[in-house]
């Protein structure tokens, strides 16, 4: 047998069910007990990688249902709710969907690719899935953007004083130049191999870089509304910690740790998807891929 | 000749001037032109990193000083200057310890391994200035803590109710967690090989983390600072945007920027100093060190 080949039933392909087995090539072609304890071993390590990853992954999805939940029932339970009328009713739609757009869902699409079962198949609707996630992403954050002008404009407020302000509104301007540098360097069928290649690490740090920005601009905001909300009288002041600073400073402490799980699921060589095959690099029609 | 052994003036060694040269192990024992090529490009592309690492790494040190004589001057020009008497004087040195101790200095030291310059020398020496420079980090943050308890305290004021508050002081907690137990698995004799390569790749992570967690609690202080002090008449209002309001906006965009640079140094594979050598994983008191 010619090392490197293998024929046994323990050697799984590229394909197959653990799709973190292109991390150790060593494992197939072992003949000698040695070898195929070896090769044991690293299937152990594989599965534990897999195993790990959808540990982490499965944390990630719950942490940012439970903010998305959270920011809601922040809103509608102390808040008064929701209307797109200039009232602070409208206002109460700028967080729901800043959290919503801006860190969840860019979350989840941030780490789409890390995902092992879809390795297996072509890279191209991953792409388009990613590129469309991020659009809903930024769709919603200029919504919540327009939620908090709007609610200025109606009450002659002037707009993008705070600090909070300056680095939410960075934050979407460098989210926006992201999706279209990532559209025009990734998907349309011009951009040569060499570009994506020199982009695509700038490309997954800016997106990480992103991700912290959303955050920073999130805690600021939080921070700045509870003080705005909770000055009234003493039982109500923030700092006499209520039931609402209580659950908005959680929501917070959520958010945070939700950033993260997503950087750390991002920063993980092991959960890195293998490189793409020559074929993934060039563009073709949805129609024509293989999936 | 051998392959991978080198005579020519041309292929430098680890202890070299240019230290990045491990990146390409193919640049040696080529007696080709083609093979020659190669080599220049691949000192071209050595020299191309070097030349941009301390670019960056000096953009990073302007960046840091500058934010700490931006706080600094914030303090001392529109907020009084400062005390440690329990007044507002003695509040002032709250951003001042804590931008220059939890993020300044902070950045300074997780970057210190890095710098091309330390590759060729022992490790301990840096392992054990990395150390001081995070202690130094730590008693600067606790100092900054501490200025902020007493000026509470004096005033009847509760402490730890904001966002911002409970982020700042599990940031600090964090950190000292990490220090103790860089310490305890990285220095003590006793810490076996197997632990520090575990530990490596988690402590590395937590580093930036603390940082990013760091610019999080500083931008919500910041802001929140800024409404709590204009929130006077019209001319002084925060949302008028006097120039101490646009001096503290400036200044937190100088602190996502600083953050973001340190991020990037530590996230660039390239510039990550080549593995320890064995003899370096093991405790040797630093009289005994080469170095």
């Amino acid at each position: 047998m010619q090392p490197g080949v293998c024929s046994s039933p323990r050697c799984p392909s590229a394909s197959d069910s653990f799709p973190l087995s292109h991390l150790d090539p060593a494992e197939c072609g072992s003949e000698t007990s040695v070898d195929q304890q070896k090769q044991e071993r690293a299937e152990f390590s594989t599965m534990s990688s897999v195993v790990s990853f959808y540990f982490s992954y499965l944390l990630c999805l719950c942490l940012g249902f439970v903010c998305v939940a959270c920011v809601c029932y922040w809103n509608s339970q102390w808040r008064g709710g929701f209307a797109w009328d200039g009232s602070t009713l409208q206002f109460n739609w700028h967080p729901v969907l800043m959290v919503s757009g801006l860190v969840v869902l860019y979350g989840y699409g941030a780490v789409l690719y890390r995902v092992p079962l879809t390795w297996g198949q072509n890279k191209l609707p991953w792409k388009l899935l990613h590129a469309g996630v991020m659009l809903l992403c930024l769709v919603l954050s200029v919504l919540g953007l327009c939620a908090v002008f709007n609610f200025h404009n109606a009450k002659h407020t002037p707009n993008l004083y705070s600090l909070h302000s300056w680095i939410g509104i960075c934050t979407t301007a460098l989210f926006a130049m992201q999706w279209a540098v990532g559209v025009a360097g990734f998907l349309l069928p011009c951009s040569p191999m060499a570009l994506r290649k020199l982009l695509k690490p700038v490309h997954v740090w800016m997106g990480a870089s992103i991700l912290s920005l959303s955050i920073v601009a999130c805690i600021s905001g939080i921070n700045e509304k509870l003080f705005f909300v909770l000055r009234g009288n003493t039982t109500q002041a923030y700092a006499s910690l209520p039931s609402e600073a209580l659950f908005g400073n959680s929501l917070g402490v959520l958010l945070v740790v939700f950033g993260l799980v997503v950087l750390m699921i991002l920063s993980n060589q092991k959960w890195q998807r293998p490189e793409s095959r020559p074929e993934d690099m060039t563009y073709r029609p949805l129609l024509q891929e293989d999936n």
